[in-house]
């Protein structure tokens, strides 16, 4: 009996250990380095505790810990054995917690002194205040069933409002069924690859957003770019291009900006009523900043067939953290969401569904959206001005691109050079092939981004980069 | 010139609505009523504005609206034309919002007098109190880097609380590095199975969590069930199996509680490390529930090869609005991660996370988790004592089982009779064929989960078992 043979057995009774684990540690540090053996037979829990002095309950309670674990069994009227265990010696009790791992991506580790990233927003407009308040009174006024689980979709009442919201402000006409809330669009691609099935093709435009390209290629899609021309994807082309699925950005394309005009939605609307299962990725991303004029509406709203996949965030136009977008699925989808996919959990917190639900119902996303569209509409015109002794060398398009503006040299300057010269005085710029997704000539166009920037920081860039230009 | 002629053109002047609006919805209706055809001219700006009584930049803003969307082109020189719109004539204005459609699901639609749900939990004893106070100290401290996007994996604060409490609390070996935090396990699965990649041959128990066979279902994964003895999973059975994945649940098994035995353990261990690309998934929900002694540690504890993917969640311990899960991966599918999908946004919000990082952190979690394992201890006594004089007619099983027992009949009565009778005389029960994934001889078990109920509830729920079941 090995355990009381060693004498290693040091009981501490200074209270701090509890006794019954200590005998546990002990004796199973024993098995897992091998000095009690398979087979081997353990005391008897009444020789033990009179052995080590403690109740025999303590002892007892120590062997059923071991039994449950399998280190040890009982064997009726004999007693209790140590169990065979194959290769229980390679298991080491020390932690291994390697550090960090070198080589980790360092984004950003050259500091510029005006970023003119396509992709920031600025967060000084976002109303703290008021969230913080609704925050506080939900939390406040919230029972148990806040905490409870959700419906899968998301809650009806936060679905009554996007599709009140999206029907007076985007004229998009949808049931709340028809909404699914989800946390971040990234998510409800993954749910829609579901429903679409795999090995879809889906036709995007180029130059396009990256980020869901990058999401249909992990998702083994096969992507073909289709060409594009003043009003967006060509439909001929389209028809030629033997896929199932277009994504598109009708409202403002990312990165060109480009509006796509009622006509040749029409002829989209037509190439996917061509045939039983096509559809058309609306993605309505930004949408909300239009500077000059109401806003354009949105391509579903003139799908009469069902063939309009709607998707929309709430990460751009409130604020980057809070995780929530949404899509607007097709009778046909639905229906198909509702059979195979609606038992799995929906991915926002009741809460932060809540939260939102007053935000927008309020009113207060509204004023939100008004103030920022004032704001961004300040920085896109002081921009306009800084760049106009620009004009001779850029044309300047993208009025209708959101948060930032393209510049497309007359001299032919590869975007290679205009972003290295930038860069060299401090400024980032970001080439249009950043936002290609085929071998493409090379550009002579760069974006400038003017959303989280101040209007000193553009008035500073525009001067940098004027001298960068050597302008 | 249409407009002008018909006259019906009845600008509003009460201020009530803009007056470029009413111009560009005007002509915009005549156009997609076909009132105004393709090629057709309109009237020039200088005409309408004079004919209408209003600033000449108010026709301009309208037509430049419509230009936007396409209605209208413009020919130099020549003036405003109607574009040529394929189909138009098939738009309607008017929204369809049919009623809600009928056949909706409808759960527990009767009446149960007890529900002795193994799936519900007691919101009862959740800290409502503290999570308030975290929340409202973390928005008023809040700067906007809180709004702005965060790490694709989540924060790094509440990945290291995570990893150290793994550690501390179930032996998880790993560096804050490998946890992925996201909005519950049915998206922890999904990002999974990109990982994992597809057409993946899974093993399951039978029965098993069926929220899982679902998902893996909805993944078209190939499902092998693999035989169970007292230890779980056969390791000799895996073998056979020609799987590459084992799905497994050591610490309790859903629904049967079995603990897997160090012993098992080690061989399932084996078994991974017997080819290249072979994985455990680690299901260890729920584990903080265990009644008897102490937790039993995870098998990842015992990974010495990074053959282990380890899976929780916050739902079940804290509440199920909680939406936040995590997995542990090793280092090769990390690795394959970061390289391949680390740019998916991540599924939780900043805010939601820093919540959960403090309440962790300080301590609240742990004393939560005592709390409730008290209460339900007291539950599982309470039951266990109530269902004292069906010993004779039933085997009482899943002591370890967490928030639920299992009851068989030793008359082999059939378990639909049960759920049936039970039904009848106002009480909901379980049958074990809900967790079977495949074909078995009709089970003579239910789950009686009693997480959910209150101690009335658990005593009036027995005694009308009793008479349903007439013991």
């Amino acid at each position: 009996m090995t355990i009381v043979n060693e004498m290693t057995f040091q009981l501490q009774t200074d209270g701090k250990r509890c006794l019954y684990e200590q005998i546990y540690e002990h004796i199973r540090r024993e098995i897992r380095e091998g000095k009690l053996l398979a087979g081997e037979k353990l005391p008897s829990t009444r020789f033990l505790a009179e052995y080590l002095q403690v109740a025999r309950s303590t002892v007892d309670y120590a062997y059923g810990q071991l039994l449950s674990e399998g280190y040890i069994e009982a064997r009726p009227c004999k007693g209790y054995f140590v169990c065979p265990i194959e290769e229980l010696l390679v298991l080491e009790e020390t932690v291994v917690l390697p550090e960090r791992t070198s080589g980790e991506e360092e984004f950003g580790e050259r500091n510029f002194a005006v970023d003119f990233s396509p992709y920031d927003i600025d967060m000084s407009g976002f109303p703290f205040g008021v969230w913080k308040k609704i925050t506080r009174n939900i939390l406040t006024c919230a029972n148990s069933d806040l905490f409870a689980r959700g419906e899968a979709q998301g809650d009806d009442e936060l679905r009554r409002t996007i599709a009140r919201y999206l029907h007076s402000s985007r004229g998009v006409n949808c049931r709340p069924e028809q909404v699914i809330v989800g946390a971040g669009n990234d998510y409800l691609l993954l749910l829609l690859e579901k429903i679409l099935g795999q090995h879809v093709r889906i036709a995007m435009e180029n130059p396009t957003y990256t980020r869901s390209y990058r999401m249909f290629r992990s998702f083994a899609y096969r992507i073909e770019t289709v060409d594009m021309d003043e009003f967006g994807m060509r439909a001929d082309k389209l028809e030629q291009a033997n896929v199932r699925v277009a994504y598109v950005m009708p409202s403002h394309q990312f990165p060109t900006g480009t509006v796509m005009p009622i006509g040749r939605r029409m002829e989209l609307l037509k190439w996917a009523d061509g045939a039983p299962d096509r559809y058309l990725i609306e993605d309505d991303y930004d949408s909300e900043f239009r500077f000059r004029g109401k806003p354009i509406p949105a391509l579903q709203a003139s799908d009469r067939h069902g063939r309009v996949i709607y998707m929309g965030t709430f990460s751009k136009a409130i604020a980057p953290a809070i995780r929530i977008g949404f899509m607007v699925l097709p009778d046909a989808l639905l229906e198909r969401y509702r059979r195979e996919y609606a038992f799995y959990s929906c991915t926002v917190s009741r809460i932060d569904q809540s939260i939102l639900n007053e935000f927008i119902r309020d009113g207060y996303f509204e004023r939100h959206l008004n103030k920022m569209r004032k704001i961004y509409q300040g920085k896109h015109e002081l921009l306009l001005e800084c760049l106009q002794s620009m004009r001779e060398s850029f044309r300047i398009s993208g009025e209708n691109a959101g948060l930032h503006l393209l510049l497309t040299s007359k001299r032919k300057i590869l975007e290679r050079e205009l972003v290295r010269k930038a860069a060299e005085n401090g400024v980032r710029v970001y080439g249009l092939s950043e936002s290609m997704v085929e071998e493409s000539p090379e550009s002579t166009t760069v974006l400038l981004g003017f959303g989280g920037l101040s209007g000193e920081e553009i008035q500073r860039g525009a001067e940098l980069l004027k001298k960068a230009w050597q302008l």
